[in-house]
């Protein structure tokens, strides 16, 4: 296409974002139009891509990180022919692929859902690292931002981690309209503001005028020949671009243009351009990854071992066996023992530093390209990503995550370290999976079973030893349970998971002495729940204890109720758990004051046996 | 003191904080001797502070970013002699004051609970910003960082903020001491690396041998006559500094020194210097504020008006009555309708631009000065900043977080923009508050109502209208909820929340007709909990089905099962919510796709009695 064509394609974008979002009666047309000329020349000219297959390992990858701006995008599916105009004018209503903000679970080309501002750079850097590191195909990853957005941390994580990596293979488009939703951004046009800013993370920074077509081909053009850094395209726009009565002007993001027919006809009318972007080179590098048989380290019951130990030494063998396993750490792979995998496959670890939102990010995006990572901190600082993981299942996203310094066991460090609040996180997340072992060879299993699964997986490690009890080659089906006491004269079940089973156990041990038997469950699939055998020990004994090592909500307990959330009959229900604000103190007296120790279950259990409350 | 007394008092703080970490057994001894010339020589020559009267207004704030360099903190109280030799030596141990990690809850000297890194420079941007625009007082804001937790975004949220504000009495100072936890950090002692960074943001930025007590001083001075930007003094240090085993070594970090008794001897042994710290200035500012009576909007029932509308002008109103109260948003204050205050209080209406993280953390910085902030965004954004919540219930911070856009209801948008993790989240949360309410004038009372609250309180409202149930007069406690519906009859009770409420009632009609009686309660508060009514109605009616626009973990379900979790007799509980992901449709297309609309409801309740499941 000569500059007159991709002029005609830009305005082409922008009349069928103007005319999808009438359709709807909502969506964000004026925040395409600002785009659309990026768009047009990003497509015709310098995109590779092969639509027919999205798969394809050389393809490059386009990222709308301003993911509001999804008529813009849909307007260029239709350019390229892969949607109808048909299907554009299905924008944002039931049962359409065209959502309000794009979502991988519905189309293919779309690599990960946006909407919430300042992801999509950082997952950009996780395909980018992918591309450098890992396939090592020559694959581009374009990332299309906002001006706002670039107030978000996040981004500046990113920044900071693409310009460290030397990520050259990562182009960053910001879309400079100096329009935010309620009013003028912080720079307004100031380009030079933000080159500073990107400039001082070691980027390569390029100012253009973002509706000059030729300026536009020639900044890409720049970046792409651009070697040892990132490149940020900042390009100066306007917001409504090419429709007096909505240019540059404020109070009109999100809504459709108030008369949608006249700006058409203002833009020049409805065009049927049809564009053929480029094809990823033929010969892309395939990955030949390592398959051999998982070899899980074994460990003899008795031994003293903590759970973050034994994923470590999982993972590492889990990375021997399996070629696609990558490690991802925040700077604490000496604690959450990511350090393992990292010294026997250096080439598939991934150093993040102090940065939990680029941690959870780069993950995504490695999934995105087919790997399978394991991303790790502690608990508590999952928190810091908590609307990453939220992104991520609404990408349909594969990743694991695994939180090590559960609950107040930690010890002397204090709340600030422990993880009290992660079990209800990782619940409340859409198709997740929670597990919390209670011992090593559980552990090894269950770090090598979840890369299996789909959606969110989420493990729960402790940071002090603790006694193994099962055997090597125990089976823990996702889902499940054990019951590791049980009796005809149970009184009540105690059901706990990962460093209460121990106190639960002697807990039982110390009632049995007393002559009261209890049941014990250990849960430690908390997400999906084995319903049936939390419904057996209902029947069976009449009331359920939960002890849990977090907070009294959204964990242990409130998986236990949901078990009993259909209308059958509920059991007594009694829940210990985190009730005050811990201080510091040794990771004994912590379970201690908390009154989950196996002395507040002993003691628990026999006031609600004293007390006739139950059977 | 003159320099030979400043380093005297250095290595003072050096072996004071081997000394608590020997005794402790644990903490960050070597974090802390990095620190310690920084820290003597504001302490001495620099820091204004009452330690009698820390409320006092004039008093300069002090944040210890770098939470884990406690020891330091206690050190230095210990020179100020506001904690004895003993007290230091109670360092981590159960009960102490000295927690490994320091905490406003337990030591009146702390400004704000840190120990999850990047938390303290936002904070700093918050105390400086109520210093600059409410309080107007003199005082300075420091804050020491430390180098690794510049990786974090949020530091670069802050560093926008304060230099965009020209918050020219905020000082940070970076204990560049090149070593993270598990080794070093991406830019070692490259001082200009972070220079550029800052100086990116308008900071001032000062390079500084950070054990030379007269360069720090020349530098405290030179932060000090600083005007219309914020100072960065970037200090060269090592970790460990006096000890040679230790000294700038890898692997040592957040472990005692492994011989105590020679790292002091090596240091000169113990000391006994007193420090008197500077006054603040006597004539200090006394703020003035308005207290009127409150005059909330009234709403007469039947209109139709959406909850988060009823938040803003109920705020606005709030905020004319009380000269305390601050509003803060995150660049979507037309949506939250926080534009209401600050249209009529543009004075006390900090824009934060979409920086969620810096958001909340502003809130917290302004809460230390006794301020009350409501701090705005849409539900599912405040996942952002879910850990600067966490941190802030460690502290016992009393914000206001106002979350819009709550659920499915939002229609079009798509699950991006839809909070289905809220109510899971603030739930968890330490001692707060969550209140949902599904009318304007019971938002109205509950937006006055939580102001004078403990710890985190949050409201969810929705963007769509509903109708107005409630009488203006009518009192909606917290703790309390709303039987809407009752009678003798009643087969079942349907437990509804803002917008499902609605949906509820027209329920409840529907199976009227068909000789159905329930009751109908609106959980406004759902935590805390109204148990007795809970409990009242599961006597009366068997059978409590939950119905919430929410993901079904978490939230109102669980807030109901948990009414139950004391051992008592338990009914059947159903849950209505949203189980599968969402995309774009008309808000009511959306509910009934949820089955949380009137025709689930009804439809689950007339199976439950078909189905003889319920009396």
């Amino acid at each position: 296409m000569n500059t007159a064509e991709l002029a005609e394609l830009g305005q082409q974008l922008r009349v069928d974002s103007v005319r999808a979002a009438a359709a709807a009666g909502s969506g964000h047309p004026t925040s395409s139009m600002s785009a659309a000329d990026l768009m047009a020349v990003l497509l015709a000219r310098h995109l590779r891509y092969d639509f027919e297959r999205p798969e394809h390992p050389a393809n490059d990858r386009f990222v709308l990180s301003k993911g509001h701006a999804s008529p813009l995008l849909y307007s260029a599916y239709k350019a390229a022919g892969v949607i109808d105009d048909g299907e554009l004018l299905t924008f944002r209503k039931l049962g359409s692929r065209l959502e309000g903000h794009p979502t991988p679970r519905r189309l293919p080309w779309v690599e990960t859902a946006t909407g919430s501002l300042g992801q999509g750079l950082p997952v950009g850097v996780g395909i980018a690292l992918a591309g450098k590191r890992l396939d090592r195909s020559g694959y581009r990853v374009w990332v299309l931002c906002g001006d706002s957005e670039l107030a978000e941390g996040s981004v500046w994580e990113a920044a900071e981690h693409a310009g460290y990596e030397h990520l050259d293979n990562l182009v960053a488009i910001v879309d400079v309209n100096r329009l935010g939703q309620r009013g003028p951004t912080r720079h307004g046009h100031d380009l030079a503001a933000y080159a500073r800013r990107f400039q001082a993370f070691d980027w390569h920074t390029i100012a253009v005028d973002g509706h000059d077509v030729d300026a536009i081909d020639r900044a890409y053009g720049e970046a792409l020949s651009t070697t040892g850094q990132p490149t940020v395209i900042l390009a100066r726009t306007l917001k409504g671009k090419g429709v007096a009565a909505v240019q540059d002007r404020e109070g009109l993001h999100g809504k459709p243009l108030p008369e949608p027919e006249e700006a058409i006809a203002e833009l020049g009318g409805p065009r049927e351009l049809h564009v053929t972007v480029g094809e990823p080179p033929a010969a892309a590098v395939l990955r030949s990854l390592t398959t051999e048989v998982l070899q899980l380290p074994h460990y003899d019951q008795g031994e003293e071992v903590a759970t973050r130990d034994a994923f470590g030494k999982a993972l590492a063998a889990l990375g021997t066996a399996r070629g696609d396993i990558v490690a991802l750490d925040g700077e604490v792979g000496d604690s959450t023992r990511t350090e393992l995998f990292a010294k026997e496959h250096p080439d598939r670890f991934f150093e993040c530093y102090i940065a939990e939102q680029q941690l959870v990010a780069a993950a995504v995006g490695m999934a995105t390209r087919g790997w399978v990572p394991y991303a790790s901190t502690f608990a508590a600082f999952f928190t810091r990503a908590h609307d990453f993981v939220r992104m991520a299942s609404i990408s349909g996203s594969g990743i694991n995550l695994v939180g090590s310094h559960a609950g107040v066991a930690i010890g002397q460090d204090g709340p600030s370290q422990m993880g009290l609040e992660d079990l209800a996180m990782f619940r409340a997340v859409y198709g997740s999976t929670v597990l919390y072992p209670c011992d090593a060879n559980q552990t090894a299993r269950l770090v090598a079973e979840m890369a299996a699964l789909d959606g969110i997986r989420y493990l729960r490690t402790s940071r002090g030893a603790s006694p193994v009890i099962y055997g090597p080659d125990e089976e823990f089906p996702v889902g499940g349970s054990k019951v590791l006491r049980s009796g005809d004269e149970d009184r009540l079940t105690v059901v706990a998971a990962g460093v209460t089973v121990h106190e639960a156990l002697a807990a039982a041990d110390r009632l049995a002495q007393d002559g009261i038997a209890v049941r014990v469950v250990d849960l430690y699939s908390v997400k999906p729940v084995d319903g049936q055998t939390l419904r057996r020990a209902a029947e069976e004994t009449g009331c359920l204890v939960t002890v849990e090592d977090h907070h009294e909500q959204g964990g242990l307990g409130d998986a236990v109720a949901e078990a009993f959330g259909d209308g059958g009959p509920v059991p007594r229900l009694v829940r210990l758990a985190v009730r005050t604000m811990p201080g510091s103190a040794a990771p004994d007296e912590q379970l201690h004051a908390a009154g989950i120790d196996a002395l507040g279950i002993a003691a628990a259990a026999k006031l609600l046996v004293e007390e006739a409350i139950v059977g």
